[in-house]
């Protein structure tokens, strides 16, 4: 499939649109904004097979993995339904006045979130679904009440474009006003340049590369009016074993491993590309455990020969620094569009050194730290970069013993993980997908999970306001029953 | 008195200290970071009238202007200390996990908001206590458990010196660590410069100048690892004046409103610095009203001499552009040191058209905007910046007939005001202080009241942990009895 890129007067003239629309949207009650994202699962479910058929044609991803991504794709927006059309989520805030308080009257302060205005979205190589055109950015933002402007990727085009359809759907079938939701095609960088320099942009969402999301994240702060960039660009998230518990198990880790390393030919941000441990016997006895997994995994179609050929030559290029040495790797070579699954080690002393090192390998890789002792990790700990996840495998018995390792790792990742992998990013309100620059461009905000929609909204505060002129949510009578810091106290 | 200002050495030096205490205050509980921050609050008070004296002789500012500003400042310490000691501030979220669930165990994921690291705040010359070596930046950092490093105003250095041995004696008395809180002298913008850079630091609390505000955020974005900045900028707060209310209400709303023109020499971010009416006898008989009461109002000095030159060198800029009228002006010329209250008029017209005349005039002047009817007022709106605040003059029942105004004014400014002054900061929970850019660096965050601690904060997932090591916040037994959402329920 084709489809003709946008001209930066039609990506500029889709701001234009989208904001006519804000100024109603916005206004919307979150039980219309549920009916909306709800009729969006409904149409994204209804378009059945072609969908799916498309998506894996396009990414080369497996059918299982398709549907499952399609029903967490149409489980978010449903979350978020539920989300807004309850209400609790706008923080709303009351403190009311006294008009005999000396010297000067208290006034009377109401505060809940409001929608930033459009939003545009750049949809994710690796989740044609999930992340993509109704993805967490997508949902989220139309939760909060911003229109949303999508430029497709161009490596699922065809499957972005069919999501499209389903909302625009969606948006015919629950009364949306034209503009909500627009869907943009762009192969080149410059209608991406023009849908963020638009001053009707308020706010983006992007996943991806940390050259193109730095890029976009340097652009928006260049605007006469910067504006916040929410981009999840780059982890190798460190996985910690410690040393008894990796003596006991070592099989049993090198298993799950190398599971999470391989899943999705290691196309996920969540990847355990660095793992971290003491040299020993039983580190010994887990890297040969490792390899000898690494070994039968069968090269899979990476998403799209791009990334195919990144891997490659960023793998060749890790493999070439100094001590760096092969463990594994799959006994298949595969063709130049496979990722060849591979496993590698180095001496804590040569990571630290060498900062090429610390560098995300987007792929089925994962680069094994020799650590000389607990100082020499914690050493390497502090060599990198922020990150999505950190994990320990590792015994409570074990860990009681190593507090100051959760100490450490606290400030490089958004989610702790213990005796488990990274891979696997639950939707829930706990959830954090976040973290330390490089991983995000803000730590502050998750891009998965109801806290998401907090990326999109800003707080506005309402002095002296007759009862009637204020939002339903900070109403004397709070007839949406949410619940409320009231004067101090949460209540509903 | 003068001081020293620090080296780019000692600079990065105490950024060292800053993140040694850092390791160790980021894990103190509500409580004994409650302690704290009430010790400060009392430090400050027993530096009595010495303080006071101190503050008077270098900002210009009467007495009761700065007893109110203590006891601004004492009372965010207690906020804060209060806000932490009760410890539901921390979003905690918990969804516990079900090892059976099909095809994956669902992972147990608790998450909770944790401190961002060092934070250097700079002072602000127009609050020498409440927005400076204590103020609301400061307190809301050491609230979230980051060092501060406070680089004094020069301004008011003598000022900031004592209320920083205030906080060292406070730091003593509770047993912080060394680090927690420095402070920092320098008059040239190298030190700013060294502080913002520094790696250690996590974040920048600014109060001041656009081209201040915007030359930190735009160093810190530069960084290798880019740090969030919170600058509050520039604002000049329109007030808009329907005109039936006006034409009941012309004298008292004049007075009401020069009052809030000229209060503290109109330095604070706050000023109503725009006035917003349909031509009229209403819009006359207020402009003669406003203009005798401005007349009336003799000079006083400003908080400095470069501020004062400022004030003289922007108004005269104001002055020259085209079709402004001078209304009205204290019929003092006053000194050099001295802001003479000054209220000019424009047609709707020449405001759209210019758009210095949209830039702020730090100073006891408004600018009255002479619109031909609703559409020109409105046009005016769409033209202003992003604001602090925007104000509205009207009984309710004509307010109900200008709902959509309501609705363009809330895209503009963070906080709105129905039949009130912008000036007068409430510090409560339900305040917001911030607003669209050039208001602040990012919207979505307030430097007043208790959610200005969201701003050195971020959150961490915590998946399948042990009871033993989740923090406090997050475990089964809630031992804190905090609010949190457990499994989509909000409870304590």
């Amino acid at each position: 499939m084709s489809f003709k890129d946008a001209t930066v007067q039609e990506a500029d003239q889709a701001l234009k649109e989208a904001q006519v629309a804000f100024l109603s949207y916005k206004n919307f009650s979150g039980k219309k904004k549920a009916e909306f994202l709800r009729a969006i699962a409904d149409e994204i479910e209804a378009l059945g097979q072609e969908l799916v058929a498309t998506a894996m044609k396009e990414t080369n991803l497996p059918e299982a993995r398709i549907i499952n991504e399609r029903g967490r794709t149409t489980g978010h927006c449903r979350m978020f339904a539920d989300l807004v059309e309850e209400g609790s989520w706008l923080e709303a805030r009351v403190d009311t006045g006294n008009p005999n308080r000396a010297p000067a009257p208290k006034p009377d302060l109401r505060k809940m979130l409001v929608p930033l205005g459009p939003v545009v979205v750049f949809g994710a190589a690796n989740f044609p679904l999930a992340y993509s055109t109704a993805g967490g950015d997508t949902a989220s933002a139309l939760a909060a009440g911003c229109p949303v402007i999508v430029k497709a990727h161009p490596a699922h085009a065809g499957t972005s474009e069919l999501v499209a359809k389903a909302i625009a759907k969606a948006m015919d079938k629950t009364g949306m006003p034209k503009g909500v939701f627009q869907h943009i095609h762009g192969a080149n960088f410059e209608v991406g340049q023009a849908l963020v320099k638009n001053s009707f942009t308020k706010a983006v969402g992007f996943t991806g590369s940390l050259a193109g999301g730095k890029a976009l994240f340097d652009l928006a702060n260049q605007r006469p009016e910067p504006i916040p960039v929410f981009a999840e660009m780059s982890s190798i998230n460190p996985v910690i074993l410690l040393p008894e518990t990796l003596t006991r198990n070592a099989e049993k880790t090198a298993s799950t491993l190398a599971g999470s390393i391989t899943l999705g030919v290691g196309q996920f941000c969540t990847n355990p590309g660095l793992i971290l441990a003491i040299e020993g016997a039983g580190l010994d006895q887990f890297i040969k455990a490792l390899s000898s997994e690494i070994e039968k995994v069968v090269p899979a179609s990476m998403l799209h020969q791009g990334i195919a050929d990144n891997y490659s030559k960023r793998l060749k290029n890790a493999l070439a620094q100094k001590g760096v040495k092969v463990e594994g790797s799959s006994t298949v070579e595969g063709t130049s569009a496979q990722g060849r699954p591979l496993v590698a080690s180095v001496s804590s002393k040569e990571f630290i050194s060498n900062p090429a090192l610390a560098e995300e390998v987007f792929g089925p890789f994962s680069l094994i730290i020799r650590c000389a002792d607990l100082k020499e990790l914690n050493s390497v700990i502090s060599h990198t970069h922020g990150q999505l996840t950190a994990s320990i495998i590792a015994d409570e018995s074990e860990l009681v013993n190593h507090k100051s390792l959760l100490n450490s790792i606290i400030e490089k990742a958004g989610r702790l993980v213990i005796n488990g992998v990274p891979t696997g990013v639950e939707v829930v309100a706990a959830q954090n997908h976040g973290g330390p620059y490089p991983a995000t461009t803000d730590s502050r905000f998750t891009a998965v999970g109801t806290d998401a929609i907090k990326r999109f909204v800003r707080p506005v505060a309402f002095q002296n306001f007759p009862d009637a002129l204020l939002p339903d949510e900070l109403k004397n009578s709070n007839p949406l029953k949410i619940w409320r810091l009231f004067d101090g106290e949460f209540k509903k």
